[in-house]
């Protein structure tokens, strides 16, 4: 099958064998696949990781031991925990320490023809659900995640930092929270998508005067811890959503003194998220920036590293 | 009166006027006083403060509009609000972004003969608590606010980052909620007071293969926040306790990957402070390691800026 494959800081487009299933799995051919930031990272130096790139899927099962998934349209949660730890035992497995995860840690990828998971990771996307629309599944779990580890109260005033991909479905997962949410970018083109919703926005750079209950680090740079710590007001929130390769210089003396609460969110529910985009609740259509095939990977990537644009896709199969 | 006053870098012993009470204060005549590492990092510039030094302290009202104050022993809280603001209304002059903090924030402090201060801060001192026990109220009130703002629950395995003495009264506190307590530092003499009341201690630079619910950083210094994210469990939760002049140096991706709550964590409740202190249910008196007068100041810091002291008072009137 034809794959990405990341390997010694270059990317290549490999020929390389159908993966085998093993008993407790599915093979999953894979008919569109979304270009994440995290991608992008990983070509940084982010995780070390080296194999087939990509953890944003939509795919139809063609093999498992369980007959009744064979043909079934699915997305997958990318941690794969082994089964027996304490975060395994507890519904943790995102936590379990020997896990692997797809295209990011010790597992290929989805840029690819084909790729195994464990049935436990697979959700049935909906037939009201686009293959195009199912691919943001991912990244819009990723945006739910932060629901379930902070209290967010109604008219809470909230800050979105970034107006990249994650940002602008953050921003339309906090608005459906009734929250008082506002998205700062410097893209007028993306905060537009979110000013066409109702959701306030703000320009990077501008002086802004007002503190915020909440604020989101969406940035995917290191700037944007600071200015998030700049924003929050005293006793308030902020949420770290960006990975990325490297270390910042931080004044840690500011999170004691005005005694900020920081959390770090990764994955969240996938079954949330196919909930709110069978029930249209966020729309994700209008972030897709171009789609293309395997072989025209470098024109995909080259936009991809563009900050201007928001999701590429691959369309496999 | 005699006022050991900060400036231009340099701490000196001068002759300053007694300050005069506005209608609200309480002019009160400082007994005893302690030195704490926040004093030793304003030394190093940290809030880049200027005026009389000292923030711990027990003293006598001496004037008062309301007469029956005179004559009471008390403690008070540092930081004064505007009363005005969202913050002084809803009770958190703690964060008043116009407050004065005593000795630390555009307000002298107390190792000096007299202090002002509103009533409001002031907490009449129980009879069975010590002179020397009762400058302990406040920074055991700052151990105590952690307890206000994270879920502990009986049983979680909590590490203190620090042997100085806020490490050694919040390890005391969360002893006292049950937990499974661990104290790590450098010094087997502090240790051993720990070690005294079965509290469990790790000696820095030994292995330690366990990870922990709650990481307390009371360490001082920047290395702490970098100790506390290598120990805690995932998902676990990190409190930083220490200020200290200066940046850190941080991977912030280990926070979002790992999913880590870290909550800043300042000033705390005096009246549940002197309610531990009065019930000798957190034991102090083993943690001051010299006495001096003012005149004596060069000796007191000296000694207060030696890694292996712990408290250091100052007798005053």
């Amino acid at each position: 099958m034809k794959a990405l494959v990341f390997k010694n800081n270059e990317i290549s487009l490999n020929e390389v064998p159908i993966p085998e299933i093993k008993e407790d799995e599915a093979l999953i051919k894979i008919l569109k696949a979304g270009i994440c930031n995290t991608d992008i990272e990983i070509l940084k130096g982010y995780m070390n990781f080296e194999g087939i790139l990509g953890h944003e899927f939509v795919g139809i099962v063609v093999e498992a031991k369980n007959k009744k998934w064979i043909g079934k349209r699915v997305v997958g949660e990318i941690n794969i925990g082994c089964g027996k730890c304490e975060y395994c035992l507890t519904g943790r497995k995102n936590h379990c320490p020997s896990r692997k995860v797809v295209g990011i840690l010790n597992k290929d990828g989805a840029f690819a023809e084909y790729i195994t998971l464990p049935i436990s990771n697979l959700y049935i996307v909906p037939d009201k659900i686009s293959d195009e629309k199912a691919v943001f599944t991912e990244p819009l779990a990723a945006a739910l995640r932060i629901t379930e580890q902070i209290e967010i109260r109604k008219n809470d005033k909230v800050l979105i930092i970034g107006d990249g991909k994650i940002g602008l479905l953050i921003s339309q997962v906090m608005k459906l929270m009734n929250c008082e949410t506002y998205c700062m970018g410097k893209h007028k083109r993306k905060l537009k998508i979110l000013e066409n919703k109702n959701i306030k926005t703000l320009l990077k750079g501008k002086n802004i005067d007002h503190r915020f209950d909440i604020v989101i680090e969406a940035a995917g740079k290191r700037g944007g811890i600071k200015q998030a710590l700049k924003y929050v007001k005293p006793e308030g929130k902020v949420i770290l959503k960006s990975t990325y390769h490297g270390r910042v210089v931080l004044d840690i003396s500011s999170i004691v003194v005005n005694e900020i609460n920081v959390t770090g969110s990764r994955c969240g529910p996938f079954n949330k998220a196919l909930e709110l985009l069978e029930r249209n609740l966020v729309e994700v259509e209008s972030l897709i920036d171009g789609e293309y095939s395997l072989c025209e990977w470098e024109k995909a990537f080259e936009q991809a590293l563009k900050s201007e644009k928001l999701k590429i896709l691959f369309r496999i199969n």
